[in-house]
């Protein structure tokens, strides 16, 4: 990996994502992009006993299936890398604890998917591994029972409020394969913009999501033309103005090959998810489902993927404090 | 990096630890390792209004102590790797949210600060990175309300029990310096050995300690006598114990090289902490503090460093689970 500008990175040898695997809820199976994930939920038990037993086993399935699609042997596997929003990334490390594979527990809120993919990508470029696991997950019940209310409440949300995505995601990076390709990596900064709304996460993690993205640019000497998408994952609706007006002001036309992942998993006119979907689970699924899918069929060639976290727990707002927001990026394309 | 055996690293240019600093706690101080810290502080609060906020401030000295000794500008820095017990990993996040470096968050629970180091090495030895921050923390007063009852109760703690240390370590990594050097990385896998008893973590990590250990020794054909001292951390007394009847049961001495972390932190007789110490900042000030010194002033030439965490959390001890154990190694040498 060769450093470019600030704070990018251009793979010397291209990382191939050689197969991704999905797995939703059943909020998220009635969304607009139900056909493109491998499998769902049918409630949001999964046939467990509580809502963090659930979300354990279907990243454990994700990661079994992507593995499975993948047909490199388990044993072939270097590390693992993946994490979660559950207290001590509980959801990741008791749903993978049989993989057998050397794991790095890692944690950056909803930008873990994106983490997790460019640590694994520095782990291959460099030469210690061949083979790379990359996973999160998120669930709304875990979630919103451990960030905000008990679900029992019955609480109203604002109006900008998001709605965690019951899902997970999984991508399975190899030094060999046909691709899509990882071919750069702008990992990001913390950013904190003072905003202090827990429901408002959106506008917390925009101007993190904006840094990352002008950096990217301005150290890859790219136009955003350059890509057929950006995505980012996962502002919703506010977070994606806050983009849009940003990169307006900025002169950066990304006017027609922008979108986020949290606003693309729900439709807002039948679902009543508010801002639209956040989560671990959210980049990663719509990564893993759609994204990935347009990739594969060529429709998408060369995607800019920005993940970006709201570093943040309950306490802290109960503490007065602000919310500081991250956000990785990383350029796939078809070579 | 080029991988040896199954599971292990050796460093083709090994990664130079240029300096370290530590800061701890009052209990911390009050112990037989209280010259090797940079700093202590007079009380938990440290103060600030609230124990996250005492062990946010503290991680965020630690850091900017390590990076002052260090003589490297802050800009010169390319990644940090950092993370802490509490939920969500605030400690790091908010303490280190004005560093303005790249930030990847990461949790291994007490296994973090070696996972820091190892990621921090690939990312150097991989020529991503220059220099690299590695750090992470543990309070006790936070640690303890979170994982188990509140302070005020004055809860009795079982003699297995470990006491959380307050405390923070951060390593500078570097690819230029005089040492001491780490040359070789074995990343754990999860294990889980199905103990389920919360106050007994030293029990529950023992397993994944050995099994780094052996795989280790295995993987680098090497006796464990190659090194002049084996520190595991935090197993805490009975950890400890198991970890050298596991080595006896199979013909690995290191009766006369080994000791833990936890062990070493606390005063047995003066101190009452049952089973020793444990949390992040326990490897993270022993190593930054005592060990360093030892290696720098060549006491110690040849360093195996176990880092042991418990992925857990105090929901899955009230779901009726068992604790996975996790522990990372990296050897450390004068060359």
């Amino acid at each position: 990996m060769k450093k470019t500008g600030i704070q990018s990175y251009m793979l010397e040898n291209p990382v191939a994502i050689v197969n991704t695997a999905s797995i939703v809820g059943p909020k998220e199976k009635a969304g607009p992009l139900n056909k493109y994930f491998d499998k769902a939920l049918e409630d949001e038990f999964f046939g467990e006993e509580s809502w963090e037993k659930a979300e354990s086993r279907f990243i454990k399935e994700t990661v079994s299936l992507a593995i499975n699609k993948s047909g490199i042997a388990t044993k072939e596997f270097d590390f693992c890398f993946a994490g979660d929003l559950i207290n001590q990334c509980i959801s990741s490390t008791f749903g993978l604890r049989d993989l057998n594979i050397p794991f790095f527990g890692i944690f950056g809120a909803c930008s873990t998917f994106v983490e997790s993919m460019i640590l694994g990508a520095m782990s291959i470029d460099g030469n210690f591994a061949t083979n790379v696991v990359c996973a999160s997950s998120s669930h709304f019940c875990s979630a919103e029972k451990q960030f905000r209310f008990p679900l029992e409440l019955g609480n109203q949300r604002p109006p900008s409020s998001q709605w965690t995505v019951t899902g997970s995601g999984c991508s399975i990076l190899s030094k060999n394969g046909n691709g899509p390709f990882i071919t750069s990596v702008t990992p990001g900064k913390i950013i904190d913009m003072g905003i202090k709304d827990a429901n408002n996460m959106g506008a917390a993690m925009a101007g993190a999501a904006f840094d990352t993205l002008n950096i990217h640019l301005q150290d890859t000497n790219r136009a955003a033309s350059y890509y057929d998408a950006i995505f980012t994952g996962d502002l919703g609706y506010i977070g994606k103005d806050i983009i849009n007006d940003l990169s307006k002001h900025n002169n950066i036309d990304i006017s027609n090959i922008y979108n986020d992942c949290g606003v693309l998993i729900f439709d807002k006119e039948k679902q009543d998810t508010h801002s639209g979907g956040s989560g671990c689970g959210c980049i990663a699924s719509v990564f893993s489902g759609y994204i990935y899918n347009q990739m594969i069929s060529k429709k998408l060639n060369k995607v800019l993927l920005i993940a970006t976290g709201a570093l943040t727990n309950s306490l802290t707002s109960q503490q007065g404090e602000s919310i500081p927001g991250i956000a990785h990026a990383i350029s796939i394309e078809n070579l």
